[in-house]
């Protein structure tokens, strides 16, 4: 398996749905960084179950422990170890499937394998996992902040429900007054009666989740293969149920000819070189370019739904699974805070990665490589 | 930078596009893998540029030279370096954006980030580099088709022209018989006069290249963090002029219900678990599930065109950039062999990592951890 | 920092001497291997301080919990946390230091290094965190137990006081019979009066630890870089108070003439490759030969002792530093276990890795490489 | 295999010992760098063969062509590749040996690894490799010497002929002066005679090399399992021959007490924080401390001799190899600049990675993480 992300600041996550706990060990966070309890948990507050009718009733606290690296109230350097515990597991929902392969799910991909899985709320392949991300998230969020970068998600698509204003015509601070986490009030309303509906009928719908990101300096990004917007994909793609991402222009810059869609440069009031406009979406080259970052997910509906469903068990069988246990109808709008601590954690990667692109400035005595006089 | 990508079967590329050469190491290819170099160089050629009217006019016979790794035909689990030289660099061409930042090139955030940039031709950010990607990935290929497993990509979108059959309503082997490379004889013609249109007035155009991998066995892919289809979309989006990336049923599977959405298992008359649908792209938890993989990737219009662009120059003053050198109108008839190259080159990866999965089937004597009966 | 050790058999330690708890995440152990919590715990108290009055007096149970990755017994692929949580923490005793560096010890370094550090017992430089790797240790012995690999450490010197038999002469098992972990009981008593002695005196004593392994198929370690007993050395380089290691002739070797020095191969009654001699300390080319393996640590005199010492304070100013807190007076007896672990770490790895060396036997289809006769 | 060595600043080696060329690629070094063509020839030329009769009389120019990352003069941040083609390769004199395996060489263990070798040489096994290590640790010097640091390796032991002085009481600049690269002359006379003596006998000896760095500020160094001395050490056993790695005071430190081990601190004149003495090598906590590092690598006897020794085919059917090809009798004074370069590639990958142990002094706007008022 590979629960392990980043190059520089690294996570490695850990735990099962219904296991003892969840957790992630941060390794490479500088030192220095004022630890802020309060807005961790306030983070995983945002993603945690049970928060209105429209997503699943398990109850989490979703309280946070600092095990390791954190003293003084400022990080150390050293790894910084969070653990969550688990409180509400309801095993018993699941003997069902311990036998079955659930369609859509990773039930049978899993058995195959590994040769077994802890099939308990989906074990390791459960959106449980998750709550780790958002906890170490938030932690590089905390760092980024220091320089100024701001990362805000919003639900921009349920369904066919579609918020038809880029970001730049949106407040996006009212996204998170609303249980949909939509931008707009009156499509937030009708994505949470629609939502609804959907959850009476034990069915679930996807949906998109759009991210804006400020603040970031030119420079961050590896190009090559670890260009920015290549990075930003696959932590996208890493979330569960995710099935496609697109950043600028996307998928409808296809469309554009080469003189509609260049960002042309100019020199701003300040001296700052600034594009007209934002196709590139931030990013040129795989590195940003000082202009807002922006890119959008599309989730899948949720592979769990309250009717039955034909397919096969361990041993091949035809069977028909039930849809039990507590699931969310729609997941994006618990989606956003996952989006938004992905995006920080490869930001937060790549602010330390950047610090290593040029040599230093300054340069000590060039003698110090002595040559023998003899050989050259 | 990082131009590395692999865990196990891992590369190395180099080279600018007007440097002497470019190339590739592939570290951890296994051993004993009968190396054809006319394969290899089949798939350079598919890549080089000047195949037809609606290719760069730039000439590169893209021949390679094997430095080691190889003896007596066979791969010897040594690095494999593999040499291109630039023969057809037009340097001149460039003397002129040495100062200036091209439109949506990566001119001015190279600049920016290394402090300095090799300007001719663009230097390391050229799509030359993927010459050498698909030089490790026909190697790729070689390893996967021992397994059975074939990669095919082609163009299913030009501008607006699109190709409106899925997959598996298309004779996929048509594609490489046009120089469009889309499976369809007719779309194609189309397109190949869209593009030679736009070429004549100086402009570009962006498209879609969509890839269908079949003989993938259950279990490839990394839940978590690299997941199968989360490294797809990185490596996707690590190649030039990429903005977005989906698989199976993409941005699309949105609009569904989950009980529309879902794959339902059953067992074929081989006894293979199968499923009925595949909405799911061929991959389930980020791991294979032995059906068709699939995805499509979207190629924004090239940035450079033959056309007069607002810019700056290094000093942030206000300059106009005039097209010049030789460029693709559309860069996807030349992207398909690259999309097939990062995908080979994920899927080698993912192969030899699923090795690793499950503890090898013997075992030695239990009683080999003798314990001391004192402490225990 | 990088708390992060192995390439497929990959850990990651947390937490500080005196913080809540320490830890180990485990990711890429391969699923289907019983988890035998008796013998992790088993390890973990041969480690354990309050072994014997010759060891601190620090009083921990180090019992651990699982949090993840194991389910009815097993491994499941997906990454295993264990957790140790601290009981006897006396911090107070360390108040004295909080602004003092102290002689040997890593104070200065982390402070200027991180600007801060937790100096309560050490923080993270504290030997506590090697019960991690003996928790993490103690699985890899479990999976290479599966492949008939036993690793076996015992100490062979205290200051001055060598065993002078090599391996092939003792009886390893009676190593764990006595407090000081000499295989050889009339030297065992030897040393322990040693130690008791210089630990009245308030001071300490350094030592060396000789580590022996068995049934290493051929084939285990990287070449180049990652050769085996390069890996094995920085394993072992790692470990608190650790100056050297050599393995096979090692240092003595040096005076060796090449056909003295040679191990000549011959063919044994079962057809086995041999060595007629172990020069080589089952190890060629960074390669295991299938002789036995076996290597030196040298550990310095704990940099603790309960004597005043001059130093400078955060501020540089001169201070006395007076010895306090619990320690060893000499650290191998409990550096045995942490010895095996590192090698297991290490080897486990190496094992996982060495499954990728060669392509797999069967060959699909080789015509599944079509290539298009226009242009090959 | 791995061929790769890294974390920041990453090489990447290939290349065999009769193969059409050797060669590297740097994969992290920061833009901006002054790229001294004349440095890394003078480096290759201290490593090249044929310097002096007790030298292998094989003869290679060791040219380097630069293939990337360089322009204008100076590093770009992009990979910087350099080859070095071989020419003078004997292969006729390696027939013999395709169906034996050498005592103590790597033919054994890389035939059952990867089911094949390429016999002429030692193929990848041979210490040609390092030339590339050379050219790549060249680099690296320029890169720290802009930091003030300076690295000096010399012979210090040959046989039983040992230099009997540390490095505090020599003249270091005097080991280039003669062919042994002992820094005391009347040493290296009798250190060469005694060499040549061996060739004649068709026999070779072992030997240590020290090396000392001086310039290193204070917080270099991972801690935990990349603490510099274990890369330092790792990076040492990765060189061909080598036994044994000591730092500080090393093996014979283990004889000493604590009081007498320990280093205590003071003040200088300047302010800076020092110790009196340096039995720590320069590192404490696994962390540079800004002492002089300095540390002892051992070296077998060279495996290749010019006399008969029992063997096996590669059918297990006993043979006499006898000796042929052209090596070396002794291997350190060629070793010299393979111990510079190797500790200049991990102090400037340390150096890259010690820029993040810290947050950015700067802060911004700490009011960025705006918290929803409902939920907090």
């Amino acid at each position: 398996m590979s629960s392990t992300y980043g190059t520089l600041f690294k996570i490695s996550t850990f735990g099962e749905s219904h296991g003892p706990a969840i957790g992630v060990v941060i390794d490479g966070c500088p030192a220095g960084l004022p630890f802020d309890l309060d807005f961790i948990q306030h983070e995983l507050t945002r993603r945690k179950p049970g928060q209105s009718r429209i997503t699943t009733q398990r109850r989490e606290a979703d309280e946070f422990e600092v095990l390791s690296g954190v003293f003084d109230g400022q990080t150390q350097g050293t790894p910084i170890a969070m653990l969550i515990r688990n409180t509400d597991q309801r095993s018993k929902d699941y003997g069902h499937i311990a036998e079955q392969f659930r369609p859509s799910h990773a039930d049978y991909t899993y058995q195959t394998k590994y040769g077994s899985r802890d099939y308990r709320g989906g074990g390791r392949s459960s959106a449980r996992e998750t709550a780790a991300r958002v906890a170490a998230g938030a932690v590089a969020k905390l760092l980024l902040a220091r320089q100024g970068v701001q990362i805000q998600a919003y639900v921009s698509q349920v369904g066919t429900l579609k918020l038809d204003k880029p970001h730049t015509e949106l407040n996006l601070t009212l996204a998170e007054e609303n249980a949909v986490r939509c931008p707009d009030p009156d499509t937030a309303e009708r994505m949470f009666q629609y939502i609804d509906e959907i959850r009476k009928r034990g069915d679930s719908i996807g949906g998109v989740v759009d991210c804006v990101i400020t603040g970031v300096p030119v420079g961050w990004g590896e190009p090559v293969f670890d260009k920015l917007h290549a990075e930003l994909g696959k932590a996208m793609l890493s979330i569960n149920a995710v099935k496609g991402f697109e950043y600028g222009s996307g998928f409808a810059g296809v469309e554009l000819l080469g003189s509609e869609h260049n960002d042309e440069f100019y020199t701003d009031e300040t001296g700052a070189v600034r594009t007209k406009t934002n196709q590139s979406g931030g990013i040129q080259g795989g590195i940003s370019n000082g202009e807002t970052i922006y890119f959008r997910t599309a989730f899948k509906p949720v592979a769990t739904i309250m009717q039955d469903q034909d397919s096969v068990d361990v041993n091949g069988q035809a069977v028909t699974v039930s849809g039990k246990g507590r699931h969310d109808p729609c997941v994006v709008p618990r989606a956003v805070p996952i989006v938004e601590a992905m995006a920080a954690l490869v930001l937060a990667d790549m602010m330390l990665r950047n610090r290593t692109a040029q040599v230093s400035p300054v340069a000590a005595d060039p003698t110090i490589l002595v040559k023998n006089p003899e050989n050259s």
